[in-house]
């Protein structure tokens, strides 16, 4: 289903050239103060070294709900972002052709129906609401003094190609006992949470891959307590044990592989089985990365938020 | 919570060195025969090259319900597993001490109360449960022609001291279609399940962090089509494509850290914060990957059928 | 939460006052045709007699996303009604005094904020966009062979006054076997489902209450069988027994009591815990049932259709 | 599914003939002091009267997880009581009958199999699991100055028959502000939890049907106010508006058919759709209201609770 979360409840709609994209937030508490300056300055994150295509979209947030005078209600708020520049006929072409790399085949297998325009519900497009909704749950950790910072590593793309990349997220200030065992381990719900962005690939806590070389005497994070603080040593672990939070900075990367659209010939498969060639036109992301820090982020703190709303 | 699934649906219950573990399977289709031996072999498994510690434990899993002479019946199937060979004195010395690496400290910020034998809760013994319900997912899947199989490569571990490692896990014959867009992304399932494993620290599908350093060009995995049969030339993203099996073998790949419990002097915390130096006696593992294995297939499993009940 | 359903979700939004009321239906069949005719006939059956206050409003259904080409496409239905008619002037008096009989206390107990104007989310309004999730609901069934009739009893009110009734509502062409067993029965759904309309106040399945004044004799419904077709001679349990359906017509009847706001002197909760006297103006709802009645018939579609989709 | 709740949340297991009947509660808080003897109090009252049937259970509940050293741990608790006195033999000459008023032909409808000794799942000896996991529940209530208690009211039945009745439940104790609006409303959850119980057949909150046919200037309950307690002078709402609690009282009333296995010549419907006349023989149940009182107040509690924790 389209919704994350357990408390704080995010569900999302929208197709890439419908006439809006938006979502509910369901379980945010009430009374709390909406900076709407912050979420436009998340949405223009969003668009760091120009949009992904040459598309245009002011992606202003609109509230239906749940807000009052400036404060929420502890109701669902509804939001949307109008779909202004989509130019369907630029999909004319390839309405019933299925590209590489792409959701097209498999949306097609799931559903046996799917709008061709620019991905449908399958595009990076819908992450705007995820940004959107992102901010509202940071405002909420900003109170309690949980801030979340990732940053970006690009490999460098040829001419005509693109590239992909890893970002590092660090969460600090969250308080020991956040999580849970077994299941629904804290790490294992941001793994969720990063692999639910497009194009992520990979995903480690802490020192990652690196610990399977290691010796468990050097990979265990010893502990210290100085006037009343309790901490390791090192953090190999990303600051959760068993599934909960120890209350060192959380940290994980997130391999990212490179957007397949690229203005190189494409062979596509046509209805009849058959591959068709075609060579997208336009302004391509090179490097998706920059763009996708924000993303991050804010799935980051979607599923923080839940655990302490 | 201590479920996992929406349509096939695990709980699991137990402490390390209480009476039993345990769990319900909640909705496993009716009219389903149940080889016995197979989960016997399964939990055997769960045992090469001897236990992981000293304890020894047979692991008959005993059927409370919800099978009738001998097929499902479509209700709770509810299974335990006796812990017998408990000796909890063992556990005397650590009742209070914190062990590092462990979830001794984070349970108790949690819970503010813990169950000091054997690690409680959060002891590897739990994934037995998990064997014993992935063993009946298995037999679904497997009449739906559905295989899954994982192999370890362990790192070398030293003397007194402990090794991790990888382990690949190959799914072979989901048909294309299953899955979910957004959040509930079968990869990200996958790597929720994989991280949810007891020192599992890193996931990656397909050619996974790799990616990352790939173009475009390189990385998408092209058509062919041959005879009515639809596949991609590569696959580097491991079968999945928008959250959705496309067809091809879902391939992944788990880190797993060395265990931490290994037969060195080791810095606890005590309850007055001050750090007290023990020495695990007693065999322990060294590398835990082996064993691991089935519990990589189990979660698999669970997984997977979770979308075709 | 604001969500309704497992398979065929409903979570709906808005204040009666806000900016714009709407839901998202997640987990609708692709490819089905939208009748947008029958939505726009359903929505005005909801202001049968008139609008329940004198508010006017169009209630034309916008739909956001999940429609391609007047076909469902299996992804998220956003749908919107925007509040035109609301001058909420009208609620300043109101804004600080809580009304008898309203949710007003007990929202402002729950949330420590409300929206004053119109009862904010508390609001019959909210109702308006269950009708047109239920309307949706319907046009599956349908092609189902499922058919939902409900019918008012309303009693008479006094002038300046307001009465209640009972509405029965019958679902034909239900198969034998929907619902399931323990908590989930298919009758505790339909009690939960009524009961979250707004006034309902009583919910009974087949003959209902007069079933505890029978014997065992009387009210058990014999089998008959013929001609290959298997049924019950009577159907007091209503169509359904231990939670699941009987292929019988399911029948139940839910009570409503009087609105409670009527153009007679009320006294208030003042924020100061005096009592404050108002009389409300303008014209009221005498009976809400003719009105409700396509209420209680989307809440019967949205419970069954999510057994069936 | 065989779960309620979204915080503590039960989950029951087990045939009426099978090894054992029980169930397991996640969420339950940890370091509650659990007192033993008022669980097997509770499961005594199950048994006011005399067994429904001849048959005879201890009904000795036993604990395998989720508490040590007499207090709850905060994991999940598992809970078992073995099926002893089963003698399937007494339902031989039934394991192809379906019996009328049971739940025999559903069952087979909806699995395609069913346990035929004794109602298999759909039997009501599974609702003792229900009154041990409420004896919990009450624990953490009573902690919480919230009690429940209700009281049968049964209609007299003729000899060799069954009669039905009501039961009454008051809860007392509930602050104002739990629930939730629309869907999952306070009301809401009581009735389906009532409704999941065998035989019932009715619900209604506070003054119920009666108020379909009052006046909204009688119905609606006015405020008091005075020394700083605030309340309502009636409660024909039964203590909910808007769904969710207004700190009075919480009160409904729950209808029950009578049990349908009687000592009477009884039409059953054989494989080959004809009917085949039995007498069931052995103690049956005149009225199982007294003994229903207990499960009654253990629905309750569990649905209080899981907004509470």
């Amino acid at each position: 289903m389209n919704t994350t979360g357990n408390t704080f409840r995010l569900t999302t709609f929208g197709e890439s050239h419908g006439n809006a994209i938006g979502g509910i937030i369901d379980g945010c508490p009430p009374d709390l103060q909406v900076d709407y300056a912050f979420v436009a300055s998340e949405m223009a994150r969003r668009h760091v070294g120009g949009n992904a295509t040459s598309r245009k979209e002011a992606d202003k947030v609109e509230y239906l709900s749940g807000i009052y005078q400036g404060r929420t209600l502890g109701t669902p708020i509804a939001l949307i972002i109008n779909n202004n520049d989509t130019r369907s006929s630029d999909y004319d072409e390839l309405a019933s052709l299925l590209r590489p790399g792409h959701a097209d085949y498999t949306t097609l297998q799931r559903y046996g129906i799917r709008d061709p325009r620019g991905g449908g519900r399958a595009s990076g497009r819908e992450t705007a609401v995820r940004v959107a909704a992102g901010a509202i749950a940071k405002m909420i950790l900003n109170k309690k003094g949980i801030s979340i910072t990732a940053t970006a590593s690009c490999h460098t793309p040829a001419g005509n190609d693109s590239a992909g990349g890893t970002i590092e997220c660090t969460i600090e200030g969250v308080p020991a006992g956040l999580g849970n065992p077994i299941f629904d381990k804290l790490n294992a719900r941001l793994a969720a949470a990063m692999m639910s962005i497009p194009s992520a690939i990979g995903f480690e806590m802490g020192i990652g891959f690196k610990a399977a070389a290691m010796r468990g005497s050097e990979f265990r994070d010893h502990w210290y307590a100085s006037d009343g603080h309790i901490g390791t040593m090192t953090n190999h672990c990303g600051g959760i044990q068993g599934g909960i939070s120890n209350g060192m900075p959380i940290t994980f990367r997130t391999a990212f592989h490179p957007v397949v659209t690229i203005p190189q010939p494409t062979e596509c498969l046509a209805p009849d089985h058959t591959l068709a060639t075609i060579t997208p036109s336009g302004r391509h992301d090179r490097c998706h990365l920059p763009r996708t820090v924000v993303v991050v982020e804010a799935m980051a703190a979607i599923t923080i938020v839940d655990f302490v709303v």
